[in-house]
């Protein structure tokens, strides 16, 4: 039985039943979903190779720029210099929460493009995630096309590369090319496509029942892991 | 500079600015606790050891019994095989949320102190935590007998021993004898009369700011660990 790749449905509707069947509130799972994206970059990208440089972290507006505040908080706690790219903060309280938590962690936080990025070493992406339907809104093109037109800062992308559709990938205009994908709960369709050097999954967290119903067929974590490479 | 160990109240001082200044939620910082304390846990005693053995988690009415919820949860998901003593729920509903997870990973609960021990390869201790003051209210005077009692099965304490004064240890007429003690944020001073095997810090969440102002000299967590052996 082979790892499940879901499709837009199935990710929404299980993101549903984690919250209104199991009853985990947003908070638990992004905190558990950013940590895994925080490990993941950390096994890839080390200390000691991002020594001096910045870790941009790009934020969307919703719950995939929430698990990028999240991944930020845990990366400064791992002795990273991350920054926050948030152009559009939501009212939402848990986003202000999150957000105030970067500052407290004192991670420099913009709404503006970096003109300079000669200090980044990593870029996250965590502007879309799988509610992601094209086009691209208006205000978001500039930091896709820094993306997409930057050819050596590597990108890690958190759980789908942004402006790729779901379920088909890369648009055939060409979009963003992560080096590092994290797939959340289980791999989006789009991951297939997926053609850079790292595949991680994360969000251990998935209880058997849901796993069952959806035939996730989720590969052993090891030890007492939040992530694992799955390619 | 030394570790702190902190007293009840500036324990409950730094509890406080974690979520009215710091703005974090409960479920946040429970989940982080929780999931140091099941990999603290997993760290000491393996899966091999603990084959075909139940772990046995008693959690008790506030916080500390919510972080024991959480760790039985990650417990299951490391592929232990915990059990939950919880005789007094509550109507909160993040606890009735964190019971409702535990039943859907197939955790089974019980208000009833269990008759047979022989199958407890380990008892988790997380009755009462940094807020306890004596006397123990009377539902809870069998637990901590069946703890103080045993002499063979190991106990794994979250933050405090419980029935431990805070601040000056194990009660005169005596107490449980943890082999495990995983402080949470910093150690309490009761924590300097532990004189069990492994004592782990947990809790890998204290903003810079707070850290200074509370001088908690925490100790650098190796890489993405998310708890650390200190003796």
């Amino acid at each position: 039985m082979s790892l499940k790749y879901l499709t837009q449905d199935e990710a929404t509707n299980i993101d549903l039943e984690l919250f209104n069947e199991y009853k985990f509130s947003v908070d638990q799972l992004m905190e558990l979903a950013g940590l895994s994206c925080a490990t993941a970059i950390a096994k890839t990208y080390s200390r000691e190779q991002l020594a001096g440089k910045d870790i941009l972290v790009c934020c969307g507006p919703g719950n995939n720029g929430g698990d990028g505040l999240v991944c930020a908080r845990h990366l400064k706690l791992f002795g990273y210099q991350p920054m926050v790219y948030y152009p559009r903060r939501t009212e939402n309280t848990l986003y202000q929460n999150l957000t105030l938590q970067c500052t407290a962690m004192e991670i420099p936080l913009t709404e503006q493009i970096p003109q300079d990025v000669s200090k980044v070493g990593l870029i996250v992406d965590a502007i879309f995630g799988f509610s992601f339907r094209p086009p691209i809104r208006e205000q978001f093109i500039p930091i896709i096309n820094l993306m997409k037109n930057n050819e050596t800062i590597p990108i890690a992308s958190v759980d789908v590369p942004s402006g790729w559709d779901v379920e088909k990938g890369e648009p055939e205009t060409g979009g963003i090319k992560p080096e590092l994908l994290i797939s959340l709960t289980a791999p989006k369709i789009c991951a297939k496509k997926f053609e850079g050097k790292y595949h991680y999954l994360g969000g251990r967290f998935v209880p058997p029942g849901l796993q069952r119903k959806y035939n996730l067929n989720l590969p052993d974590y090891p030890g007492v892991e939040c992530c694992m490479l799955i390619k």
